[in-house]
């Protein structure tokens, strides 16, 4: 007798082969799902691993361009970013990971889903709220956090001598020191057993080259955006240009990749509550937030953009907390989107070294007037009206010096 | 009979000497004062030729110490930046010179004081509200805004031939294209007749190489910090240290300015409502932005640093609008300075290309517990804990969906 | 020969009386514009007057049903209110007046607009951005800012002399002690000689009746809303019903009125910086405040409502400072409507010497689940749950204090 | 042998007389400790129960000059309020209870604290939440959140069946359709059985009079405030005055109870997320909480105010959510009371009827200037500078529009 079905995020690597292994024992069906959102995987090779460990199903799904639509332009028109450095590669992508998950649990008619995320981490979270969200009579089985798993698997040797005696495949390679989590959007590092902060990592990027190696000659890019959003990437002296959403985002991984771009080491703050070490590499996310930056100041409204902006810190917790499926990511996202009706023209960029230059913009929607701004022109600005201006907002601060003065006179 | 005594703000340059003799010409007894922030400048020279021109005295005064201590200092501990990009460097410069020019005027017994500011931009307002809010009652000159003066000084022709009438001396090179704004922080570039956006500047930077001419080997530095400001700074492999703040922030300038650190071009939203385009190089500050804000979220807990970064914005904008001297960017100022007790510790980094990476950072105020974040040690964290943590998490969301789901199957 | 063409926001009242004839003086052509907004008025003996003065035609226009629904609505919506107890009665009219101004003006082909406006007060600026909001081209007249207005009117008894000698109709009442704005939404009361704060006004209300004076038995009201807006109100003791927007904010008035709701006396922090004293009442304006902050927090999110509360603070700062008509008000309006899609539902309430209370709520959106939340049924609930809540939320509190602790040891 | 020793937070009644047996038998020893924070009880009475039901010791301990000072004081200085209505009345008391309770189980040497809150409420988290922080190793036993507890007694028949079995004293009057929490600053309602909204109340309030029955006539009060906290109440009419805070606090809640002031019927979002109704009385709270905002909006700086107000709603959301004792709680509190500084002075008002109106206000550190606001007297103020300020206000507002028109003549 079956316990019910499981739909669970497969990886292909060793914890979720040992988890779904683990979930048959304990007399589930298991429905396998691997997501493909742009991570280097052989998903032929992991679709025969997960029938061969007796899963009932396999689903290997190309979620790319949903993943770049759906969830990487929003952050990109929010400038999304978490504790002012972190592109929340990672966190983009549990949404749209989880959202397929459900599709599949309902679909197949699964009561539950599980996952291999750790029980300190904040995958789990967005994973979860996720999964409670879209589908919310569903039952989460989350083997780190269940005693029996977590203290019969405490450390990989364990999972190792498991996957031994199941038959699972067991990588060859001696493990990693770092752990990886990557995507289209970006590569994120964790090193699994000595966390000390005080040394930066020896070279294990992948995505990017160590600028230090990267060419002597900057590529230059024109980057066209609509409503926020680019919709255009031109290689200025290759002439070579990309105008779907999937191809724009990968080459500009490409060419941010080529240049170093988008490296980062940081201490952050998790949902949990502790402090961790992150290290990202997010080369295309880099060169489309200076980009999107760039064209947004230049066509938005002064004002506009000060409410935006604190919008945009909101949306990026949420997001990064897990809540991209929320009341309230909702009503952000929609006001944000609203925000960029304008943010439309061109960027101008060189990437070179490990940096995003921005060289030139232009817009149908500036709110640039070269006439009125100029120093030689006067334009329909009359140079008195500042004083009028300076001096109303001096009322407040001049009497706020009379009455202290007063205070200090009676001391 | 004198009109009354003026201090103006003299740069030494044709604009402020043509002021200089301008206002004698109005029937007033003229100060020259000239702030020493750490530009570029013949200062005897410059003494000399308002002699010459007829100023009544001359003051010329190296504020570069308080400069760092009392302006940049406390802008670093904020994080402080306009609009995401701009570090303040002119803006933070303006309330250190207003405040000595009027300490002179209340000395000197002086009713005026007289800037060479434009009409149309910012300096004119941080200028101005600094004087009202320190000395309330002094009244100010600003010729740039002044019909008799500007509709007879129309362009820098006819400022050339009251120059040549007068005896003032006249610079001999040619106008250069761009017009610039130095001091310690940063230089500033303005580009006076044409402000076309669509292409880069040719290589006009002065504090910064540029980055495809910098080293190919970086710089190591260590920069430490006690609340939240360097006292230290140490170059890694050559051994070398300062500790002194004026020392500190120049050779942070050195080692930036060496590697093509801090450059940037933007457009920028002017405290009266107008787009402008704004080049900027900041060197050492951009390196202080980077190494302040790796040590801060190392050190400082999680909720408050949302609270901080909300007041670092405001401060921010307190600042570019001119508001350095008001009530709220005291209350401000006071209440990141009471955040930054604990932001105490030790950052290295490396200086290479036009970038800065963070590669570690130690602190005895850490609050990262790497037991406690660890995969493979329990600590005294109970994964169980996080599923309850999730679940009521997703008690709003489940509910959301249940009525969401009611009103569709209504509808 | 004319100047040109003025349309002026003519009150029928002396000031603006005088203003029309002394534009008239000035060569002006004088285009009266009343609008009815809800004051008292005879706006056809106004009518007549203006005609008697001179001017070239006379507008009387019932903007009172977009007043409602264009302006008092939205602030509904918004829940706005300004330095958390004036409820915006005269800023929301400003836009709605200077709006219709404009369009006369354009379809007139006057250039210029007038207003009998004072210098130091805040409806000047609302008035006159909304006019280059709409109508950036359009010339301003404000004589209360022209010296040679108000050196010549230095007083009331300067326009009595003018009146008398240019056959203006003069008041025949001695000048009231306070004088006021009054409209649909609410009476502002300002005393213009003496404006000390330590006492309180004697009984100058006329809106609202003496809490002490109403009547002894509440009225019991349901207002029905739609989209965060009132739909309908019903007396329910007295079955009597109101469902058009004019109507039912008239009818709140008028209860509200009878039982003395809605007044304060209040210091404001002006748009130009100096404090002033405001006395108000708004009496339908206030029950309305109450009943949608009610339910609106019966049908909408929490987290959702965080975030329209601090948009809410906002639009309240646009609106009082004459922002109606900005990018800013815009998209923040934009937002808040966005919010209002599921605040519907009645509410309940007593109207009771000068109070208001809240007596029960209903929605078919509501939010409330009261199996979920009752102490005696689990409902889909787990209290294991709140024990990993608590602890999570604890992580970083347990870990601050340990941190504390061995600080404290080391002293 | 025993278990350990458990500081239970006792109230006498039912639940936690029950708990207390219920934790003997589990093994525990249990010392019964009981606050006085003003709540109407019979303490001897309660300390002889706990002892009789075999409490190892009881402490009872009135912290009602410390919950005024230390917890109600801070409350009004931020005009503490959380989602525009509650005053915090029970939030603000947990911290304080805890506080206390953690200090006998560290000095008895007890490992555990249990309390009698339920799995639902927010109760549960502040109490906890304040343990946590301040003796993180502690254990906490809620008992409502055993499974082994509330499986057993689900409701109050089986309390009442185990209480006769074990000899606790019964209460002999029927379960009262309402349960409430009482402190010295207000008492809050719960309905346990039916929680339907859409009916009001029956007569359940003991603080507060029923407004319809308060006295015809007002008490005027003066209030005096130093550092944003009241020092002194004085009845105008009787001249009775008071100056301990807690004198002052008890006096505010008998003329607000006897006017019927304070009583609100809401519904709020619970930390868990959960929306619940509650019914509060919280009469001298609400004087306060409408004297503050007078006297602070008097005294303080426009623009601190409004960074002020942000920090409050943050700082109301803190105290709601049980982070009283937490390092963002700390920081702003002290931003708060930095703010407070010049917050003195004096306020009059009236109290009648269940409405509190502001009579007027004097202060020593008034930030009103009756010259400069005055519309007769122009002061040292230029009205023409009121021109400039609007033409530069608007110069973004034209542009914009301008920009509009261009794209609609586009289409």
């Amino acid at each position: 007798m079956s316990k019910g079905t499981v739909v669970l995020a497969y990886s292909g690597g060793l914890d979720t082969s040992c988890i779904l292994v683990w979930l048959k024992e304990q007399g589930y069906d298991v429905i396998a799902f691997l997501a493909n959102i742009g991570q280097e995987e052989d998903f032929e090779a992991a679709k025969k691993k997960a029938v061969d460990l007796g899963a009932k199903k396999v689903f290997i799904e190309d979620l790319r361009s949903e993943f770049v639509e759906d969830f990487i332009w929003p952050a990109v028109q929010a400038n999304a970013v978490y504790e002012d450095r972190y592109l929340l590669g990672t966190a983009v992508a549990r949404p749209c990971i989880g959202r397929r998950q459900v599709e599949i649990a309902r679909k197949e008619g699964a009561q539950f889903v599980s996952h291999g995320a750790t029980g300190k981490g904040n995958d789990q979270i967005r994973f979860e709220l996720t999964c409670y969200a879209l589908y919310p009579e569903v039952k989460i089985i989350a083997p780190w956090r269940i005693p029996e798993f977590y203290n019969r698997f405490q450390g990989r040797k364990d999972l190792m001598e498991y996957a031994q005696k199941r038959g699972i495949p067991v990588p060859v390679t001696p493990q990693a020191p770092w752990s990886m989590d990557a995507n289209l959007m970006h590569i994120r590092w964790v090193r699994p057993h000595i966390l000390e902060l005080s040394h930066g990592p020896a070279d294990l990027y992948l995505m990017t080259k160590n600028p230090e190696d990267a060419p002597n000659t900057p590529d230059v890019l024109e980057i066209e955006f609509t409503n926020g959003v680019p919709v255009k990437v031109t290689n200025i002296k290759e002439g070579q240009s990309k105008d779907s959403p999937l191809e724009i985002f990968s080459y500009l991984n490409e060419i941010g990749g080529k240049h170093g771009v988008g490296r980062i080491d940081i201490v952050e703050n998790r949902s949990i509550g502790m402090k961790s070490r992150g290290i990202y590499e997010t080369p295309g996310g880099t060169i489309l937030f200076k980009a999107h930056l760039d064209i947004e100041t230049f066509t938005m409204d002064k004002e506009v953009r000060r409410i935006k902006q604190a919008l945009s810190i909101k949306f990026s917790e949420f997001i990064y907390n897990g809540f991209w499926y929320s009341p309230e990511c909702d009503f952000v996202r929609h006001c944000i989107t609203k925000s960029q009706e304008n943010v439309q023209g061109r960027v101008q960029l060189s990437v070179f070294k490990g940096q995003v230059y921005i060289l030139g913009r232009e817009s149908p929607k500036s709110l640039y007037n070269e006439e009125l701004v100029s120093m030689d022109v006067q334009g329909d600005y009359d140079p008195c009206d500042a004083s009028g201006f300076i001096r109303i907002n001096a009322v407040r601060l001049r009497e706020h010096h009379r009455l202290q003065s007063l205070a200090d006179n009676k001391q």
